[in-house]
């Protein structure tokens, strides 16, 4: 029988998935694997596989199809009717970009990243500015072309490709909930632990020990070691595809928990993609439903699970066998202190909970005004300065430790900012719904088992896909739109009544 | 200004190679690193770059261009008339097997692959015979299809796709010349090793130990840890692409010289690769001459120089300070008898440099019957154990220590056999070669010294790339066309009288 234009839609994009999934691997291999010498190889590699993905998104063959399909929708299911929304959603922005701007970003960028980091090392914006100007320059071209094509603002089709469901209206509106709250509650989290400081927790903790501590919490988690790997790399990351997720975590010896909370963190995100649709796997509509989710499920098992009471409660006996801890420093009530503390600092990677959406607010403003016109590249550093003492009253001492910290701009990824502080709000709506729900949910966690977490977040979360989009999917899963009104109340109880 | 037809083609051969070059990246991944349960998803991957390429080759624009640039083939140098002859016999290829052949044949010997290793596990060759007999249809279909395009007899059109440039023809005369001497030559062999058997090597060996004394040595050969990596798997194997090749090897603690032997035969296919025209290495010109060369590299490594007194003198003082070997069992002498054993057994992967080409023999003689006809499938076990006896005076006990210990005909892999004899006579052709210019080379190797001995096999092998046929190249680096006679004398000389 002869395939309809719907089916053969399903076909292309079955091949879409499968290059992609081919490029996650070989970026893993590149992070992990790889010889380093062998990174020009790696790029020509990468690049012939993106520049496949693009023509094929944007083959007039698939453009009839997709003309073809929306003719006969109601011959369609729900499923299959989104899954044809996500292709024409992909298809328009592949469109929208021409391939000489998406080649010349992506040699500019190369080009920008090389010089970050020479710049960064020496502490010294001027290297780093007029390749900086140039990135600036042509994503505005690109978030102009795709402004013109979605019919979303230029900043918000940028977001767009991150997170789509999220407009800087609506973010603007819950970040103006919490920004003027966060000085004094960082304030008050300082002086109250200062009351009770921690233990110190002194000596070296190996990076095998680590790891196998890691490996026996991902599998309590729910981490198929069968169709998945825990690797390690300078910075943590997830790759792959459902099916062969890669996750990464970074093992310093000073630093017994790093491997650990990189670990978890990564997991949120590995489990999220192992556990959506499976009858959907290599279909738009089968993937992830953006960053801002995606970073939800990772500060949700990082940043609110473990680094809780009934967690660490958990952890105290697999930290004994692990790391042969023992002593009152690997008490659960000094842990906890540990892992909560709050503390004013210069390095977005290095701040905990309350002090981490500082730095993403101070971003996400700049980048608005880099890309409304009001802050000239060349300005960054001072606004940088400037916006950073006001915000946590810190000024960073050089670049390096300001607006040189990240390589988030040097590869020209605008946009990408906000999910950040997005994905933290969302956890906590989740999760506050998440316990009205399971009243026993932190005696089962102190247990060591997540299947009453994990059954959750497939039913509302993950196995959704894309089949929703971001606020509805919020919607569906808390009864409430976003607000950040449940991370703020999360703050509260955990920095300034010691809950949680 | 305008790309002329030739350069187009170029940039269209590029990409070609970027997608081969990311399909050995994963094919690796899928043997060293990836978790067991990602089989399927993997298969996705490499069956969509496989069809890409195939299209790639048979896409009517690359016709066109290959017309083009031949009506200006006055216009091009050798090795860009080299080049383009190379991207027409790719063309031809791809175009004579249709897809939906090729489709077939993929189906097929994945299906066969699982029923063969249920078959061998069992010894039970009628599980596999009908799986076999459907390869076996599918691959004649294959043959014929080509024999058509290429102007070739059906079996020299398989062989063409493995080591093009050898016909049935030559490569028979070059086995009658051999094949008669071996039995005495083994029989020989083994009496005289009788009367001084080596003392026995106890003791296990540690991988982590192998593979140290692997690294240095695979350092020391000039093999760059900055563009390719060494690890551990089943079989050994080379993958990955000029600039990022992936050798691997294994370890079997029970067999201290496991790990070195399959680095060393992997690491001469490494440095084949890695020394091919480094201004060629995206066309098809600057790939390697086919599977009886790099077989050869792999032999002339492993065999010829690995297992001679020279390289073990090089290599005494290694095993001291990787293995911590000490006494009579590890000198030179008796490392030199261990490792030229000959002995008669039925397993092809155990054989000595002797034996090993009867197993290959036998195999070619069972494969042209099967194309030619006059072997039924279901005679194959009966055939084997007789032609085994016959040539060697041993009967296997089964099948699964017959005709169904290897992989290669249930993947398909018909026509490939005759390389690796002929790469042992390749190896003993250039070797001596090599010898008579430079007399000082076994001095050279004890020093472990390989300089003179890689600068001439990239001056007359490695950087001949594909710009020769395989004959032409043997004849330029040694003045004379393959013969049998110098492999004869390399092994009258090393087994009967001692020397080498």
């Amino acid at each position: 029988m002869a395939q309809t234009p719907y089916q053969q839609l399903e076909q292309e994009f079955r091949r879409l998935h499968a290059f992609r999934g081919a490029a996650s691997v070989l970026r893993w291999d590149a992070a992990v694997m790889m010889p380093r010498g062998s990174a020009s190889v790696r790029g020509e590699q990468l690049a012939a596989l993106a520049s496949e993905c693009h023509a094929l998104l944007t083959a007039p063959k698939v453009s009839r199809l997709i003309e073809r399909a929306q003719a006969s929708e109601s011959q369609l299911e729900d499923w299959q009717l989104a899954n044809l929304r996500e292709m024409r959603r992909e298809r328009d922005r592949a469109i929208a970009t021409p391939v000489s701007l998406v080649t010349r970003l992506a040699r500019a960028t190369a080009v920008a990243e090389v010089r970050w980091l020479e710049a960064k090392q020496e502490s010294n914006f001027a290297l780093f500015a007029p390749h900086l100007e140039e990135v600036v320059a042509l994503t505005r071209d690109k978030a102009g072309v795709l402004s013109q094509a979605l019919g979303l603002e230029p900043y918000d089709a940028l977001i767009d490709g991150f997170s789509p469901g999220f407009l800087t209206a609506e973010i603007d509106q819950v970040f103006r909930t919490v920004s003027p709250r966060l000085p004094s509650l960082i304030r008050e989290a300082i002086e109250l632990q200062a009351k009770r400081p921690p233990l110190p927790i002194a000596g070296k903790v190996s990076s095998s020990k680590q790891r196998s501590l890691g490996v026996e919490v991902m599998r309590a988690l729910g981490f198929p070691f069968d169709r998945g790997r825990l690797d390690e790399s300078d910075h943590p990351f997830t790759e792959g595809v459902n099916g062969d997720v890669r996750v990464t975590t970074r093992f310093v010896p000073q630093e017994p928990f790093a491997g650990l909370m990189g670990a978890l963190h990564e997991t949120g995100q590995a489990l999220y993609d192992l556990g959506l649709p499976e009858g959907w796997r290599d279909q738009p509509v089968g993937r992830d439903r953006g960053m801002a989710l995606e970073e939800s499920q990772s500060l949700l098992l990082e940043m609110v699970i473990g680094r809780s009471r009934p967690f660490l409660t958990y952890l105290r006996p697999l930290l004994e066998k692990h790391f042969g801890a023992t002593g009152p420093e690997w008490e659960i009530e000094n842990l906890y202190r540990t892992l909560v503390r709050v503390r004013r600092g210069a390095i977005r990677v290095d701040a905990d909970e309350l002090t981490y959406p500082v730095h993403i607010m101070l971003r996400y403003d700049l980048e608005k005004r880099i890309f409304d016109g009001s802050l000239p590249v060349r300005e960054l550093p001072e606004a940088w300065r400037d916006g950073f003492e006001q915000r946590l009253g810190l000024r960073p001492a050089n670049d390096a430790e300001g607006c040189l910290q990240d390589v988030h701009w040097a590869i020209g990824s605008f946009g990408y900012v906000p999910s950040y502080v997005l994905g933290g709000l969302i956890a906590a709506q989740l999760y506050e719904t998440l316990r009205r729900d399971h009243a026993d949910l932190d005696g089962e966690i102190e247990a060591g088992r997540f299947g009453v977490l994990f059954d959750w977040l497939r039913a509302n979360v993950h196995g959704v896909g894309a089949s929703l989009g971001a606020q509805e999917l919020i919607r569906n899963a808390t009864g409430r739109p976003l607000t950040a009104a449940p991370w703020l109340r999360h703050a509260e109880a955990k920095y300034l009544e010691g809950i949680g």
